[in-house]
């Protein structure tokens, strides 16, 4: 079955995650991606676990589409693009403000040759101010989104990152959804635009429901740091950690009975959820004392018993061979020409009737090159001709 | 101007975050969205940092809908929402699996009244398996992820959570992205479908490009947890906490005179980006100390003006009145009815043709529900008997 976005065409000439990962997830839904790559190619395909020469990141972010590397500075590759794009739904570019333009490829100029184009502009801070010029890398936007001092060390209050690229993925969350959107608006009559989207905007954006919450109301005393969904929940048992929470008074009945402690139930200090929260310092700590006697899967049996939200504490080994992984069908295997046997997430997403699916691996940089220009009508000799002068690899 | 999802109408039973927070997306985008609730209405009303009997975050989470409060026990009340969803394009719901079965609202009841409605479904951990019966919240997901185990203190080995609920709000990125994906698909023939989607599924396909690079190869000796992505670039200068990163030979290049530290260009450690990524825990600990002996304000300029990626470490106040957040007018005011003043993140995405926009507040439990009965053609007979036997709120 065809994927929700079949028929839709996206040149894609992002390099690293935010901008590959968003076009990646419009492959997914089978979208036509083909990513324009330097003749030096994505700087990803170099870094990271490497085998075969392609980096475990590189095939896991641009797996289903298919690879043009052109040299855009010489005048025949651009124009090979131009007609490339007179074919395409979107085009996404995640180029320093202004660098678009000076290569050729800026809104008026792709939309000279296609007259409803989606033009997607992905930056770092935005097109204007301070920031706008300036090189990003996603510890960057963490620092300054605010991420890095949420998650500072409780003592020494020392801003700590997280060990994930957090700010580029949510970046191609927002884009890919946002992309979707204007597809979606453009069959329906609304013809071409161009969408603007900044890393720093998607993260503090992510962040606020309850990242920003002590500063959402104006004219009042703040709360400083106080995130009322933050509470580090992870307990240490005798052989390992689990987290267990109780929010409502039924779950606060069914862990206390879980615990043997029931003698908790008559303690006003927890006796509504209001009150759980302000003494959250101490609820917690009782119960890490108590549930430090016994090992995970005794504790994790007696609150599932209770119907008391728990679950263990999952590395990456043990989460590959967890039951409920292993039901969901989450991680599939198959194979890259050049890196061998891989493991991937499937993606997320389940459409019944257009379903989202792993149709190609990621391509070899140029793998498409010949391909896609047969398509457009370029001979043999001319595609030698590119070759030979570089223009085209 | 109409945002991109004019003319689509949502109905929402979701609550608590994943659901909300996916909708309201839509809502951005000029969908009707219509919040279903019960007579008590959405827990997270009631949750977090409260002015005028609402949260903060139920109003950043709720922005752009109408509410309707219905009591779905009451034969007339679910016979009043099922002429609803036969005007609707999406119907959303994040029960525990079968209880929207249960309840009357399954996807056979309801595409019986509307046969291409797109019915979603959001789990916590999917719709099978040892899990799928359990109560969800944030960190129970950030548990079976491995998200917790990714983010754990160094030294002593224990697990740390994430301080944001990443996610239930990834969660709600992926499926509006879907949902508007499977919207495209229906406007070009696909007809309605059933979209299915955990958040297990949802975090973990999230962290896998370079969360799971170490487990992607197969047949390979794993790499237990380095992370490239994922060194902690926070340092600490005598005022405070800034982050600079050098990927490429440029940048170290322009960091080493910066710092004035020409030596380390002819230190084969840091000879090349591999070398680099090799002795990352040397190259940080000496460029510590470097940093430690001026102010922020200093060496941000040294970095600035050699183009070396590099921010202050800003935290939640000073954000808010951060040059480049101020130039994105990313943070807008605003009027809560009950709440007053308020200030939230416009949504990050700028089209400019079908410009996403806050339309509306968060509304009050049940404060559309005559206005959407009316709609449908109730009377003012009807809903005062509604009212009076608490059909409706």
């Amino acid at each position: 079955m065809p994927g929700a976005l079949d028929g839709i065409r996206v040149i894609d000439a992002t390099q690293m995650i935010s901008g590959p990962v968003a076009t990646r997830i419009l492959a997914d839904q089978g979208a036509d991606v083909i990513k324009l790559e330097t003749p030096r190619g994505d700087l990803v395909r170099y870094m990271g676990v490497e085998r075969g020469g392609v980096s475990a990141t590189f095939v896991t972010s641009n797996r289903n589409k298919r690879s043009l590397a052109l040299d855009l500075k010489q005048p025949e590759a651009l124009r090979w693009l131009l007609r490339l794009v007179a074919t395409a739904d979107v085009f996404v570019q995640n180029f320093r403000p202004g660098a678009a333009t000076r290569l050729g490829i800026g809104e008026e100029a792709l939309r000279a040759v296609r007259q409803d184009l989606l033009y997607v502009s992905i930056s770092g801070f935005g097109e204007r101010g301070p920031f706008a010029h300036k090189r990003v890398y996603d510890p960057v936007v963490q620092a300054l989104s605010g991420l890095a001092a949420i998650q500072a060390d409780r003592e020494s209050g020392r801003p700590r990152m997280i060990r994930l690229i957090v700010p580029d993925k949510l970046t191609a969350l927002t884009a890919a959804q946002a992309i979707t959107a204007a597809l979606f608006a453009r069959e329906r009559g609304a013809g071409g635009q161009h969408l603007r989207l900044s890393m720093l905007d998607a993260t503090v954006a992510f962040l606020w429901p309850e990242g920003m919450a002590g500063h959402t109301w104006l004219g009042k005393k703040r709360r400083g740091d106080s995130a009322r969904f933050a509470q580090d929940l992870v307990f240490e048992t005798r052989d390992g950690y689990i987290t267990v929470g109780a929010v409502s008074d039924d779950e606060w009945r069914g862990l206390c009975r879980a615990i043997d402690k029931l003698e908790w139930l008559e303690d006003e200090r927890f006796a509504t959820p209001a009150s759980r929260i302000v003494h959250a310092g101490a609820r917690l700590e009782l119960l890490q004392q108590v549930l430090g006697a016994a090992g995970s899967a005794h504790w994790l049996a007696r609150f599932e018993a209770e119907d008391v939200p728990c679950a263990p504490v999952l590395d990456r080994e043990t989460l590959l061979e967890h039951p409920q992984i292993i039901e969901n069908a989450l991680v599939v295997e198959g194979e890259h020409p050049t890196g061998g046997p891989l493991r991937q997430a499937r993606p997320p997403e389940q459409l019944d009737r257009t379903p989202s699916a792993l149709r190609r691996p990621a391509p070899g940089l140029g793998e498409h090159s010949d391909e896609v220009l047969t398509e457009l009508g370029a001979d043999a000799k001319t595609r030698a001709r590119l070759r030979e002068t570089g223009a085209m690899v």
